[in-house]
């Protein structure tokens, strides 16, 4: 299949622009470069020396002998937007061309608004110019379990059927996201809804959990690592954790640490990516994937990065700082996901054998991670 | 109190404006006149022939003897947003600030990001400044009916509590809107009760029935006449009916007709939104209103325009075109509308007395209508 990747130069796109071309399917990207610019905006950067993307597709094609082609642009300008799709005419997009951090939403009006603009505009493009010139083309978007923050009671993928004072319909479940970057995605979602309603397009939004994790089989060389963010507004929960162990900085769960969320490892989401691109929804279909393995409380991450710490001779400790957020610490957390089940998922590593993995890849990083140790703790609250 | 008026140069802004002031409440407000320059880049005009904004303002100190603060400004500039609300700290914010034509918002993909843009940034500059300079303010937010879409099951007032696999909770009602522009205001709800819980700001979000109707008893003279629009992109249904009526143009219902909304009269509108303002929510709350009167399928509208028309010696005729929206033509469709009922507002017009009213009133600008006849029939699909 020729597939589209949107926001190949990050975490995941740059991961799955190499999965799927090793499985021979014909790749190219797009990317405006934003996350390396926005990481360095707030004093950071990836604990993976990451190659420039010329360098990344040199090294790709020597190694792999396989091209991917690249475009530098932005996914903001609909021309160039239109110019790509119509030239490529792909089966396939998978869109991650969005700015996906809370805290960075969270900064002040003008990060709220840029986040907002971005991810709206950026998807609204696309759908434009896939109804355009290509209509049977299947968007992948990824979108967050974040969307539906933690409702008292479980949460479907996407749609649920209910009975209200004695009528039924399926409706869209309820969105109750916890920042404006959670926010955007929410938007996201609804737009793409109508996009396949009004257009016949066909979609499969993706809630996927947190992804954790440094590598997969297609990385092997150091030119083709893709990148690993471990600071407050760039890192997500176990990746800091681990990043945190690796250099002796105490784990910090925020505030009670009850908060539950379902988490995927990095290998996993490029399975899950695979057979949702592969297994497209029909004409007009707009899909909800729950995307995660398993379900965990922040206090039984920072528990689980304990004991497998310890197996490689890491002490690591344990400290509850101030949440920075406002978010439930003890809640109900039931949500679905038996849709990329149902399609042939199955998770390949338990959490710990997955984190000894990320674990002893990071000690090769550990000076990376040690010069940005300021960057570490929490400075951005959701109350002011 | 003190009362900024977002839009206050529009159809609801500037008769909410003069019904607020003559109620004794400080008034002050800002428009950019996108609305003005909007209608104008279709092709088209108020049938009200209304007057610039100096103009209203002279013209209502003279006939009533008070003052309305006017500012020319966009809210998408945060620091003018910043710097009126930090210099008012306004009581409430009534913001009608928004693009509100589902046709405009579905011409292309330049239309569809404008709305998306003016309204969500417009919407978020407003409460980081109210986080910021005025906490305890109450916002005012003019949402859609249209938000909610036609769901198989009754609609209540923003939120319901259901049980779901045995267990319950409060969740809010899913949204279904029908174009972009009905989108924007779908992410301004969402956007609003985030603000709401993180920062103890307080809103009632008015999800507004189709409003019909052209004077109010503000309207002592006709330089202080609002706007009326009849066209294709921002006239609505049964405003364009008593237009096409008074010009001998068919009543043109979409499809089948069946599609049923609420509506509300221009006056019944200022009734109801000044009690929003007069009983504000309290800290943190974030609250909806569905604030209409009664539901009226398309072809009952029309009927009761063609009754109407012939007691004034109007024949009007019936002719069902095209339906250029993607929506059911037939659909169950029973919202709530207690909570503004139970702070006492009370319809102060049957529809035919008001369609009366509305009909000889427009008759009076006959000519501005006939000179647009070419910008009522639909241009815009939403299927391209």
């Amino acid at each position: 299949m020729k597939v589209m990747i949107a926001g190949i130069d990050g975490y995941l796109g740059w991961t799955l622009a190499m999965h799927l071309t090793n499985r021979g399917h014909e790749v190219f990207g797009i990317d405006n470069f934003s996350r390396r610019r926005n990481v360095r905006e707030v004093g950071s950067w990836s604990a993976t020396p990451i190659k420039s993307m010329e360098e990344r597709l040199k090294a790709f094609k020597e190694i792999h002998g396989k091209e991917i082609t690249f475009y530098q642009g932005d996914l903001r300008h609909y021309d160039l937007v239109d110019l790509i799709i119509k030239k490529h005419k792909p089966d396939a997009i998978v869109h991650f061309g969005e700015i996906p951090s809370a805290p960075y939403s969270m900064i002040d009006v003008e990060h709220c608004n840029y986040t907002m603009m971005n991810n709206i505009v950026g998807t609204n493009n696309i759908l434009y110019a896939m109804h355009k010139h290509a209509p049977e083309c299947h968007l992948v978007k990824l979108g967050t379990m974040g969307e539906y923050g933690t409702p008292n009671i479980d949460i479907p993928e996407g749609f649920f059927e209910i009975e209200y004072r004695g009528r039924r319909d399926r409706l869209p479940f309820p969105r109750q996201a916890g920042s404006w970057y959670h926010q955007t995605k929410v938007h996201d979602s609804h737009n793409i809804m109508f996009a396949c309603k009004i257009w016949g397009l066909r979609s499969t939004d993706i809630m996927q959990g947190v992804v954790h994790g440094i590598v997969t089989d297609d990385m092997t060389d150091d030119r083709l690592l893709t990148r690993f963010d471990f600071d407050e507004v760039w890192g997500t929960a176990l990746n800091r954790f681990c990043a945190q162990a690796v250099i002796g900085h105490e784990l910090t769960p925020y505030g009670k640490g009850g908060q539950t969320r379902g988490y995927i490892a990095l290998r996993d989401s490029m399975q899950c990516l695979t057979i949702a691109v592969e297994n497209p929804p029909d004409e007009g279909e707009y899909r909800v994937f729950n995307q995660f393995d398993e379900c965990y409380s922040v206090n039984e991450l920072a528990e689980h990065v304990v004991k497998v710490a310890g197996k490689l001779g890491i002490e690591a400790r344990i400290w509850h700082i101030e949440n920075p957020r406002v978010e439930a610490e003890e809640h109900y957390y039931n949500p679905d996901h038996e849709n990329l089940r149902k399609l042939g998922f199955k998770p390949t590593h338990t959490l710990d054998e997955e984190l000894e993995i990320t674990l002893s890849t990071l000690m090769r990083f550990k000076e990376r991670i040690e010069a940005k140790r300021d960057r570490i703790l929490p400075t951005i609250y959701w109350r002011h």
